[in-house]
């Protein structure tokens, strides 16, 4: 149950922290680019852990130091600017970031599967798949997960009901052409209908990784445990379903994109792409989504 | 955080096992017609949770021990005869022992939540706010929480998805008259098509009960930590959405009875009841319920 | 992670439940001379495993399925009689059922680590290295375990510690001849110093067993979470200490016999034998535990 | 179950992130300078937990929403100088921080228990007696926790052992004057003998809090991890056995400073402090630390 953690900022610590707290990983690498500073991160977790009933692993390493890891976790990316609206910005450089680091994690570690978490993450997660020559069962991004929980964070207050039995999804891009598939929303069997307070909250949602970013200069621990939780559901084979940024394959027309789908995650990674029937509206969201990351992908390609 | 359970047999001692494990009640009191018996179950569980982290008292006890409990669980039943097919044979019996047991715990107890698990759980669960005079809120019997979840986990296998994301739910009656709600069955977004394999699974599901009860003499593992389920979401106030034997006031024409629906659970026992919209057949199921329970009610009040 | 539990009564199925709650075993086999009763067993904690988040595979099976097990657990007993007052009783019948198991399940899992749950578990523990020829690192017995949880249960309501931090281990035989290493007893770098009051407390303790099982029928709980304690340091590769029964090579001059010292239990079983430097009382308490377990073995052997 | 953290920075949010994980807390609140940032900490932290099953509500505030707070924890700092060789540099800096900061909490929150994180911790916490008017088992500093464990994890290794079974206290001063408590140091019941290779081990485990800083900017699992574990303890009354910095009232002749030696701690705090029998270089060391913590205390008061 190794892990690598390619890029231990904020986010890739969170990530590493939770799965040794629920005692998911028994080995964790971090790679970084900065190589005292993951020295340090490690240290500081190895000394965590000896308060911890089951014993983790956890040391800095390079790429090579990846070799036999099960999952390699991408958190790294260029700075963010200060006052960034749009993740799509750091496209470019991030991309030169990835071109330098996966197809090096390809080589090392050929049967790992891929969490991508860097920005924009739809558009990583379509260049990782051609970085690293995997199948795209084994590459996935964080996508909008994250939105979706936000979403449900909210709904929750709103309708006093458990997130987890919130079954509303946000799909399409992780950025501004996200969108919940309301036509599909449960709770308990129970239709969750589309009102516009309800939208207020989707809008809500939307803009709160630029909020939490605005306000405390990082966000780290709704995305964090997103990737634990992605992470988890592979090592542990849990099969969870979640929204998460794939290859799309004529889903709704759509191809030659990775954009948010319900998944059923395993040991595998992606063991199958869940097919929701939207209604028209959200089918022009998911089709818009899909114009918007091609865009990104072009520029950058 | 005190939870008392009447009736420390198999089930009963699953439950107060799993609460201690699961760190949810802090004191738990038992309360058994053989005082002995339940003393010698308080001592073992007591030495058991002086292996975990977090301290439980675990004591024997009275009805009028059940003072000051959050919740209490009725788990009591005159004794199952060797080659039962039908829970009804068990009604007038627990009926009478309810009479017996229920005043009291309301006088001691009057702010309980309570949880029945003894069967047949919708005429008790039923007969409970008669015998207790409590707010329909507080009086839940399982129900077919465990039904779900025996459906759920033979789904999981057919579709490779994890058994919590397999929203399918068995609703009516703990028995013969339950059914699925597969009109409104869905994973990740995803219809979950009512096919003739799956109707396959919802009968062996619903003869588990017997057949695990024919095979090995008791249930006690499914049906104990699907009470601790309840009991966690009512003391944690986690308001998640479960099945539920409550009364039923007007839901597609019904009144009068106890049947399973699926319900939110909080601090305050039943925060609300959803209501899936379903089919012809499923409403038709619904009502062929009620009557049978209601046959049952009539036959013992 | 693959754990076979031979002999699925009250003892073997707390220890299967417990497994799968604390999600540490993702494969349970349980062996039982009833095979109908183990399918409902494993019936009845696949439906609860479909409650939990990490899945878990149970299935009841025969010797040839302990294959591939990291862990082989022994409950099997023959039936403990109704007034029982010393575990030697049992040691004829079960060295008899041992010498049935033992050779097939050496043969079909030659890797496992094997570790003895059934009574007198001193003798049987040393029989069955002989029965399985396994190195004696890979062979233990639950042994005083228990005994001293249940001291430290009493101890900790005496002075208000922490059972974990009350680091008093009762040793010798899981028996009458057991006896508290008070000499080396600490709280915190406190010595636990060694009072009368202290003494009623072992005495207590050691003759819980029996009392619960006067008042039950049977012990169950602190048992089967001590060994699955056991079984979890095993898997989790965790070298927690405890006291197990383990070959006694030559310390305080004994040999040839299995009793319980402090061990360090990882992924090879019995890591290392620590060695308290005992008083003059507790060396002669521990000659007299290994005459006493001898004499058993002799007349069993 | 209302926690307080004040000082949401690194330390603080990794405490807040515990806590939340492990289910101990269930309601925290963020009090920061910074009431943005602070505000998006909790933002951030109320999105991560929708993804666990009991709920918490964390959310920023000022002194004053420390109100019926069961523990409020002082992670407060002004800023640490780079090169930082000694923690009591900040000792001005923090004792006029404390003088802003602890007369307003006590006077909100007259029943908590107050957890002193910030350094120098010693100091701090024999101020914050002064500065708050509680009694003294209701305020304990971090102290040497974080170098026991850090010891321990070192020991572990070499010893191959559970840290938590290496029952090795550091004592005395959180800074240069700690020392490790050898004489009664015990794994399983055995000696830990003091040897010149463990005496390496504690000097790196002594200097590993200023490595890790040097390395990373600061320092946060670690300490993190033991300040949820003290307030673990406290909300959950499991008296657990630890190194804290109490107020010593005459252990070794030691008066009117707080210095770390094992407590229990417990729902009232501070329940007992343990008296380990030191040996004559232990003694000195214990009064080398008294005396240097009274000259940082006679500096600032």
């Amino acid at each position: 149950m190794k892990v690598t953690i390619v890029g231990p900022g904020t986010v890739g610590m969170v990530l590493a922290y939770t799965l040794m707290l629920r005692r998911v990983a028994r080995e964790i690498v971090l790679v970084g680019r900065n190589r005292t500073k993951a020295e340090g991160e490690a240290l500081d977790l190895m000394h965590a852990q000896a308060f911890l009933q089951v014993p983790v692993r956890v040391r800095a390493g390079e790429i090579e130091d990846a070799e036999g890891s099960e999952v390699v976790v991408i958190c790294a990316s260029v700075p963010t600017p200060e006052g960034i609206t749009d993740r799509n910005v750091l496209a470019r450089g991030n991309y030169k970031l990835m071109a330098g680091l996966l197809p090096g994690i390809a080589r090392v570690a050929p049967e790992a599967k891929l969490v991508m978490v860097s920005n924009p993450v739809d558009a990583l997660t379509w260049q990782a798949l051609a970085l690293t020559g995997f199948p795209p069962e084994r590459v996935m991004g964080t996508g909008t997960l994250v939105d979706s929980i936000r979403f449900r964070e909210l709904l929750s207050e709103m309708l006093s009901v458990h997130p987890d039995d919130l079954r509303a999804y946000i799909l399409g891009e992780h950025g501004e052409h996200q969108f919940p598939a309301m036509s599909v929303a449960q709770a308990g069997g129970e239709r969750i209908d589309d009102t516009p307070e309800r939208r207020v909250l989707c809008e809500r949602a939307k803009g709160f990784g630029i909020e939490v970013f605005r306000k405390k200069g990082n966000t780290c621990y709704a995305i964090g445990l997103a990737a634990a939780y992605v992470v988890e559901s592979i090592l542990m084979n849990e099969r969870r379903t979640m929204p998460l940024s794939v290859r799309i394959d004529g889903y709704l027309g759509v191809s030659g994109v990775c954009l948010s789908v319900p998944v059923v995650v395993g040991k595998n990674g992606v063991e199958r792409c869940l097919k929701p029937e939207l209604n028209e509206e959200e089918k022009n969201a998911f089709l818009a989504a899909a114009e918007a990351v091609k865009k990104v992908i072009g520029e950058i390609g």
